[in-house]
């Protein structure tokens, strides 16, 4: 047959095959957005599930459409200048022509994009200022810098290579999200500060499901198959991008689980999950050209840049990022970008990476010198200086309009509650409550002094007096901290707490799927004292001072005698079991 | 080169290469099984997690052997006068004619039909019954309508348009479960009613696992691409019906959000994730006809059809559907088929709507007069007719042979141990116990009457009375709010309830995997409450009367001093702080 | 156009298509980790759901390492006597002629045999032995018995079949998991023994979400399409393979469910969740080659092995597979590589098994003969006794330098805080107490013998005696079982416990990525048990010796009197209310 023929047959079953499997790589791509919200959901805490959930859900949506109406023009029409496309709507009438493929390949890309700051600002960020972020990402900040990179721009024209994205998404969410971290603040008892608000400790904030959390790591690395293969244009090409998408992450994992290991003395889970991803973002630029070696270089370092990324944030810039989304998403992109300088290699299958004449360019460690390494350097500071502008600006105009950050008590009882009405993401299992929170928001300072109490006991106390008395306090489980910090004050010590709830009058109603939730049982939290030493109205009156807030449901206090005590350890019966013991 | 040869190479290349999507496709639908069992899942209580598993894996499993037998001969045999399919078993000996694909393909199909019931019957429907059910709807109810619409039958012929099933698979699956919610009735506990069965309350029940739920609307997402997709037999076609399966739902979801924050002041997560999928259902007739603009009309109108269809079901029609799938499936599977009479739009790539003499048809909007529409409408009329008909009769026959609904007993206390023997789906998490279950089940009502009670304190108190007492009850969860109910009627308020663990000897076994689960702590609610001015001795009487049952376990009462009372908010002591305040 | 031309069009066709399947299915395979990952997850306790998604998650990046260290060249390379491939590394240099698909559909298939065992060994296995373990299968164990297989080596000459690895990988992996499971022993709490270590009870441990575990599930049976029908170079073939691939699991449940129903008196969720997974397994190596009867009776059988191979371990060996490991994918696979010998049927589109003549084979019941049936029997014990040996050597060398098992003490705590740190993976959920572990752990031997307690209460008790008095016990969790038994020595029962929190000290500090996480609450219990007959000074006595362990944190004792008991069923007051009824 001739060789003519072959070529025709040849492109048409490429355009067919890897036309099918560029939009099963586009599906994937969508998928990963269950990966993100699984990720962010099982990272944070239960009490914000939900509205974590619906900030996944609504980013793809809000972004679906802000990408029809502005986004896409400027992505992929016809270029101004190198700097953006010509908006236009071909979409909705050129059928004959307009690619429908490349349409939703590369909206799900975008959606990718603004779906990684919402890890970052977990918790703490106003639903509305979330739409309207997600809003703005996807119709100019992203498709602006995406069309220098893929819509035929300048750095497109110069031979910057970034294949499925480590510059142009990654990088570009992760720093989105630094950014926005750091305006919004730390979450509630992320860190405590001294008076001068230097921060004096960093604690953790554990997520509410890891195994959520490594299910949506699974699903990201299943789908990151579609996101760096899904441009492939032959076999062979393929199965070297499906190559350095298992290598890097792999290995990441595993230099990540070897120094967690050796620094903080065991395998930490949730940072080898998180090392996955970054090994996977790590090699997304350069899926397409580097080897197996080049992989596994990559994922070496991003492994070691996840640890070192969240200590970074953690304990020297003090910014609070729930999921690692910085460490994995900004480090890891601009590793990745740079990486491709380093380690591209011309003898990888479908290599294709050539400057604005058509000389092909290699990486620094493959002979190429360091052209590629300096266009790769230059696409890191310019599509990191547009975005860093742009969205700083952008999350400045959100602040002044609608606030960025939701109040202090909506953090503390949850945006669950607060920004959706919704009880509970997991009605029915019984949670503990978030004292650490309510103590952190300093909620713990009464709204006003409480009314003068005079304790009269001796009265009732006539029908026999007893050398131990037992207090038992209901209070509100906000109040909890502040309680037994003054009870701590006075030298009571010992507490004992249960959850409890208390028949009351529900003063707020929460809708679910429009039906009202019904709820008169009220959590609250029983602290049990037994005291002898110190008086029983001094308790009282340190306990109601602490509970104070002049509001319905306050609690109640009451008093009991007690027979006797025993301490376990040392068998000291009465008052010494009672005190302090080494 | 010829154009023949192109032709034929064309040919040849379409059916390898979309005879392979094809099947991943009908792999992308089954995995939305795993969709749907976690939106039911995570939508309903976890005390029915286990049962709402089972259904949907075993309605795939039955259905498939249901399929084999009867199903598929009906749907795909040769055609009897437009109404069935001619059953055979060809599967078994001709394999080289038969199509596996084709088969594999509508089995999936079917199983979806099949598997929507079960959302809208949870938590009451009996096991087996549901059983019977999904081999009635996958061997008749399902084949027999599909032949008509996809197997050559009457419809087919006459230019019906459903490419992936809005009428065929969702309005019929929607039909049904609309069917089975009402004839099952309510949930215990979902509307409260007057003494005439009037409802004057409707409640909400809250799913147990929302991070679940919308996991599954993730997984139905993706999933839909290849369920609207898998016929797809051009590049072109397969790239718009991606486009429009990502823009209906983007914009129903969008629309849905808005609305419900304007009407319930909070954008609702809940029915956000249920609008995704009524996009996807809208979407799902017309998703290789309707171009962008039309796949946003669909997604709008979706959008309001979820909260307008659990609002009419639930205040209107008052069937109990707990995931939304009346309004999800059958709505927008209506609302989805006439859209394509409507929007059918012949410039989209691939379209071929035509009615029996092959003329071209086209949406009412777009030109095509009312032809297509009245099509779309005839066929809505006629597939829901018989499904209902056949529905109903299937429900009739079931309730007479097996009964379609648990006790109320079982209900109450959950479908995985009363109908798989499991103890719980989560073993190990602390549950909340389900006290308006109890309450509204009515097993308030005393088995007997207890035997009369008469308490002669006067010795017991000898030792020292206290113008205080605090009763503790210790008794079942079930009886809760009888106790709390018949205390109030004497003037008690104020109870505290703690969840506690009695140890005694379990009257029941479960099994798990075999072997039997130990359980002798027996959870049990712990009720105190002090008193003053009302006698110890009514509060005793008032609560054994509300805990009687006659069985063991029905629990004990303890009578304890108090010493004194504070109420912290006004600063009260004793007999006033016991008093109700404003 | 000529024949000639269409055959060199339909093989480029079939290259290009079926090339890029083949690495869908590769990513399908992958994600089955995440199916492994839920399946043994949810079918475990909560305290250790962080470790086996480690596990999960390394087995995969270790055995990526290992595999192009040693493992691919083992496999693929070119063949030594039929025993094993040469190692090489042209995945480092010969980019031209590597098979980059190949390598990773091998690498995809290699990490699923090492994944099984960790389900079977779950709950108790050290991490870094778990880590050792899954290095050595991935680099020898499997790479050398799949080459006899599927690498040229000498069971792939004589004609033995195994499409996609009933017998290479699910029979390795579990042999790997029963002789890894038998050398482990048992959990703590799993069987009951007498003095001679006879096992007197198998006790269920039932797995902390069996939604997680069913998604794993459905994960899985999605991702079988993958791992059957990856090597398929035709559509028929293809369509074949994905009905048998969907025949035998559905047929498999059905059974398994009515075995159940008929075994146990309900239909078993966890069981039929286990025979779906174990008709995939059965028709994996014959999935290309038997047709849809005997992918039904394949399906018949498995769904019997289940619940027979769970009863044989528990009942019969004695081996605890927590997860169903050894039922699922050693009987399975056993089965399933000897059914192809059965039920092979060469009017199977796409069959194509011979002996090393080129003579096809067939199976027994289609006319074929014993040969194929005493081939791939001869696979079963090669194969099998190969990976027992080799499998059993490395479990005794890892026992010997690491260890292969966790102490009681970090079995019972938990292997996320004591092999990760990890203090929960739920943090935010109220867990119960797993007070079977501790019991079981045999903890209720004091360290050491409690100091003699004189106790005096008289002079304490002076302000007023009662007949009833409360004793209230504050305890660690880990001694109630100890404190139970020990009060029902001396005739105290009807205990009553809650789940409190005492404020203390913690001991020990856990990391949550990098910071450390507070805690200063440690959940306690605390146990209130009424007695009037039994003197005080008895049970105090009785407890303190139950509780004692000399280290802080033993807890205390607490006298209160009581004025009144009454017992509900019965309407007996004090003292009789308080003695045991029937």
């Amino acid at each position: 047959m001739s060789e003519e023929i072959m070529s025709s047959v040849s492109e048409l079953v490429t355009n067919e095959a890897f036309g099918i499997w560029y939009l099963i790589g586009a599906a994937l791509v969508f998928f990963m957005q269950a990966g993100f919200a699984m990720v962010e959901t099982g990272f944070t805490r239960a009490k914000n599930a939900g509205n974590i959930i619906m900030k996944n859900l609504m980013d793809f949506c809000i972004g679906t459409v802000m990408f029809i109406a502005v986004g896409y023009g400027l992505l992929c029409g016809e270029d101004m200048g190198g700097f953006a496309g010509k908006i236009g709507y071909s979409l909705f009438g050129d059928y004959g022509n307009f690619s429908f493929s490349s349409f939703v390949f590369n909206l799900v890309f975008c959606a990718t994009a603004a779906t990684i700051v919402s890890g970052a600002m977990a918790e703490r960020t106003k639903f509305i200022s979330y739409c309207v972020y997600s809003a703005v990402i996807s119709a100019v900040i992203y498709p602006i810098e995406a069309h220098w990179i893929w819509g035929g721009g300048w750095l497109a024209q110069a031979g910057f290579h970034d294949f499925a994205g480590s510059c142009a998404i990654h990088m570009v969410g992760g720093i989105a999200a630094l950014i926005g971290a750091k305006i919004l603040g730390p979450r509630i008892g992320k860190f405590d500060t001294d008076a001068n608000g230097k921060v004096t400790k960093v604690k953790a904030i554990p997520g509410h499901s890891l195994t959520m959390g490594a299910l949506g790591c699974f699903i990201l690395w299943f789908g990151w198959y579609g996101f760096n293969g899904a441009a492939a244009t032959s076999g062979a090409q393929l199965g070297s991008i499906f190559l350095t998408t298992t290598v890097a992450p792999a290995v990441a994992t595993v230099v990540c689980m070897i120094f967690t290991w050796i620094k903080y003395g065991k395998p930490d889970v949730s940072m080898c999950l998180n090392a996955s991803l970054a090994g996977l973002v790590g090699v997304t630029a350069g899926c397409d050209v580097v080897d197996c070696a080049g992989a596994a270089v990559i994922g070496a370092v991003s492994g070691l840049l996840v640890p070192f990324g969240i200590w970074l944030l953690d304990y020297v810039l003090h910014v609070d990022d729930p999921v690692g989304a910085v460490a994995v998403h900004m480090m890891n992109g601009i590793w990745g970008t740079l990486a491709v300088g380093l380690l591209a290699n011309p003898a990888v299958p479908g290599f294709a990476v050539a400057d604005g004449n058509g000389v092909q360019l290699a990486g620094l460690f493959y002979g190429g010198g360091a052209k590629l390494l300096g266009l790769q350097g230059l696409a890191v500071l310019t599509v990191g200086l547009w975005t860093a502008v742009l969205i700083t600006i952008t999350y400045f105009v959100i602040k002044k309009v609608f606030g960025l950050r939701v109040t202090a008590h909506e953090e503390v009882v949850g945006l669950d509650i607060e920004e959706h009405g919704l009880a509970s993401s997991y009605s029915g299992f019984v949670m503990a409550v978030d004292t650490d929170s309510y103590a952190a928001a300093g909620e713990s300072v009464p709204v006003e002094k409480a009314v003068e109490l005079t304790y009269e006991p001796t009265v009732h106390e006539s029908f026999g007096s007893s050398k131990f008395s037992q207090v038992s306090i209901i209070c509100r489980q906000s109040r909890f901290e502040a309680l037994e910090k003054a009870l701590a004050d006075i030298g009571v010590e010992g507490l004992t707490t249960t959850q409890v709830l208390g028949s009351g009058k529900l003063s707020r109603i929460s809708y679910y799927r429009g039906s009202p939730v019904e709820a008169n049982l009220v959590p609250k939290i029983k602290v049990d004292v037994v005291v002898s030493k110190v008086p029983v109205k001094d308790v009282i009156e340190t306990a109601r001072n602490a509970l104070y807030t002049g509001h319905v449901g306050d609690g109640k206090i009451f008093v009991y005698n007690v027979r006797d005590v025993v301490r376990v350890r040392t068998g000291e019966i009465g008052y010494d079991a009672l005190q302090d013991s080494p």
